[in-house]
């Protein structure tokens, strides 16, 4: 790692320059704007003159009165491009994935009206009244629970990330495909979810000691089902009952879902039934056929269930150009289904200079992660670049070092249709002398 | 506080009893459930046996294709009473309160759909491509900030209530209104907020050494204006552009409002557009005539600005029977806009006892606090009861204590619309002996 380290005089106030292609010290972001906003120069805001002051020019929302209140509000009519893209508007008789707008988003929370789904065969209405949670096969004593009964127990909350093995998967492409990162990152959300743990249900049933594995099943009709670790229903996984404070969309498995912080996303299971106690893995239709990671020898992974440290940049990015020259900042989202991030670092060159960018306090465990970099770009031309790291000593891999692994897809089939998962390489934004954004390897 | 300390058996498991009428050790919670599971005892889920078990029925949505899926998802039909309710339904030319159902939620944030709101007239639409924010007055530059323009400043985000002066002020009442939580304590609600720094803004303008206070002013018809300390502004307020990751909800100030963190909701300009420098407080409308706090002397309290400690049960509540004696999660919010709330402690016999509540990670400073207690109840009668304490040393105070300060309003007018305000004192719920719950004085 290079870092370049000289001071350069921006406006009125001196940025510390800490790496290559204009990277600015992170600090200047937590001094209370005092050292970055004269840094804005040509961009702040207009300066108010004559008719801009008072008194104030009235808007016809300033003149009469607005729109009753809705029980349940929504997002403005000028926000309608804040929804997911729907890879299958039709409803035809396939998957049907709907991805995050993370381009058009802040924070770390992802709201409820566009946190991502995969559904296999539509999104079931499922009554509460009705539907119950078996817990059988290795344990002492079989139980149904109802959503009511579920109601009774002790409750605990997480913020925690959820991700689709299949995220990011266009990136396997040996060319860099052209979208937005809402079509190449969006099957990855972030939220708080609620619920009974797993573990204190189980004590409930009793295990029987040759039990290792456990099956969850979907009451959906797809049924999907995958054979999980027991050691993880001991640790944390749970029964979500509420995402965001209000019940699971139903989009995202009401009245119940499995929920693994940190498992890939088809692991938890939606709408679940049946948690089956095992000696051993169930070898389902969907562990062994479908979410599988083949290996450039022909070989494939078998049980590979954590979303890997992980990071893109949301702005600037395909779509949000850069306007003009000057002060900017970087944003973007880092996770891991290890822990949590320990440092997230961005280049301005390509990868060969980097700088420690501002980590968005509090950095929670296996949950989305804001950092943020101040950058200021001079009109050349300058490839962006995030790379994460967590706890556990994971380092996020350049591409090179990730398809020496992992391989590409010699043919390009439809984007967004690779059969891959777990691409969790540096992701790269090349910026032109216009300011235009697209995607590149580098 | 008396502590009562003895050892009861429940069932297989040995639960410890830390304070009167059953209310049990918060550790029982930490562990994973071996030792709180077992207490249930007759609640637990139905024995699986015969027609339960294999193969499972079938359902009608385990058999038919579900529903499309919508770009902006949305709770399911079964969930419908999970929304706000409405003062104003008929939207009549009058202030519309809509409040959060707390009752009916889990964990700590709000989800957007049914954050509170309180409009003055009608929800403005306003298009974020016209509207401006001015900053002016005692400043040495004044600079108009449009959306876009702000989109380019450093952002940051944190997670934080927001509550009206006037939530539960019917509990000002001489005697206890029978309402849910919703309604009583409904104009309360907490996210993730994610802006540019008002200080940021404020480096651009420049300030003059004058300056002491701000006005700040929405766009909607109602103009709602308010003097705040120019120390807030230096302090933690935010220009807010996102809420929950999403931008702004219209009733929540769409396209930017003032977001004051642990400040009473009005001050937290919705739709600013006018941000104004001034040597002294405005002394407007709005702060002089309608938010101010009648004391039982005759005078009134003057820019009371400050949330204070406060907590409430959410669970059990009124509407939220208990169903037959055994072990229940006593599970309620504390917040304070102070700080981080330290303790939260729980009595189930109306203040004779207390215990220390189970506070859900991460506490975060000015944001909802969840807090759960095991308890269990014996079939008798019973009053609950939180009491909440933050990192300043603020103690929530008995309602006797407070009405001795703050008075009672000796008129009943219609539930709900007293006109006094920062109503924090302790909530009681009564249980009787069939379960049911009901608001009290204790």
């Amino acid at each position: 790692m290079t870092q370049s380290k000289r001071y350069i005089d921006l406006k009125a106030n001196r940025i510390e320059t800490v790496a290559g292609n204009g990277l600015l010290d992170r600090r200047a972001l937590l001094r209370n704007g005092v050292a970055f906003a004269g840094a804005l120069g040509t961009v702040v805001g207009l300066r108010a003159t004559g008719a801009a002051a008072e008194p104030l020019v009235e808007a016809p929302w300033s003149l009469a009165p607005g729109d009753p209140v809705p029980a349940y509000q929504l997002p403005s009519k000028f926000a309608k491009s804040v929804v997911r893209t729907l890879s299958n508007p039709d409803f035809e008789p396939r998957t049907s994935q709907s991805r995050t707008p993370h381009h058009l988003l802040d924070g770390t929370i992802t709201p409820n009206g566009v946190f991502f789904t995969i559904v296999h065969d539509g999104v079931p209405e499922i009554d509460p009244a009705v539907h119950q949670l078996l817990i059988h096969g290795l344990v002492k004593q079989p139980l149904l629970f109802s959503f009511e009964t579920l109601l009774r127990f002790p409750m605990t909350s997480r913020v925690a990330f959820l991700e689709c093995g299949g995220n990011s998967a266009a990136l396997f492409s040996p060319k860099p495909l052209q979208a937005d990162v809402q079509a190449l990152h969006g099957l990855v959300s972030c939220a708080e979810w609620t619920g009974v743990k797993l573990s204190t249900l189980l004590e409930e049933t009793g295990v029987d000691p040759k039990a290792k594995w456990f099956i969850a099943e979907g009451a959906d009709a797809a049924h999907v089902m995958r054979s999980v670790p027991l050691t993880k229903a001991m640790d944390d996984a749970m029964i979500a009952l509420y995402q965001n404070g209000e019940p699971l969309m139903p989009g995202n498995g009401y009245p119940m879902r499995l929920f693994l912080p940190g498992y890939e996303g088809n692991m938890n299971i939606k709408y679940v039934r049946r948690i089956k106690l095992l000696a051993e893995p169930a070898m389902s239709y969907w562990e062994s056929q479908v979410y599988t990671e083949p290996l450039p020898s022909g070989k494939a992974y078998q049980f590979y269930f954590v979303n890997e440290v992980k990071s893109f940049i949301t702005q600037p990015s395909p779509g949000r150009p850069l306007q003009q020259p000057g002060v900017y900042e970087i944003s973007g989202i880092a996770y891991s289904g290890t822990g949590k991030i320990s440092k997230v670092q961005v280049s301005a060159d390509g990868g060969g200079s980097w700088a420690d960018a501002a980590l968005q306090e509090p950095v929670l465990s296996k949950a989305f992660t804001r950092f943020r970099m101040p950058w200021r770009w001079n009109g050349g031309p300058a490839i962006l670049q995030s790379r994460a790291l967590d706890e556990a000593g994971n380092v996020q891999p350049t591409r090179a070092q990730f398809v020496a692994q992992r391989g590409e897809l010699s043919s390009v089939p439809p984007l967004l249709a690779f059969k891959n998962h777990h691409f969790n390489a540096v992701v790269s934004w090349a910026i032109d002398n216009r300011g235009a954004v697209t995607h590149a390897y580098a």
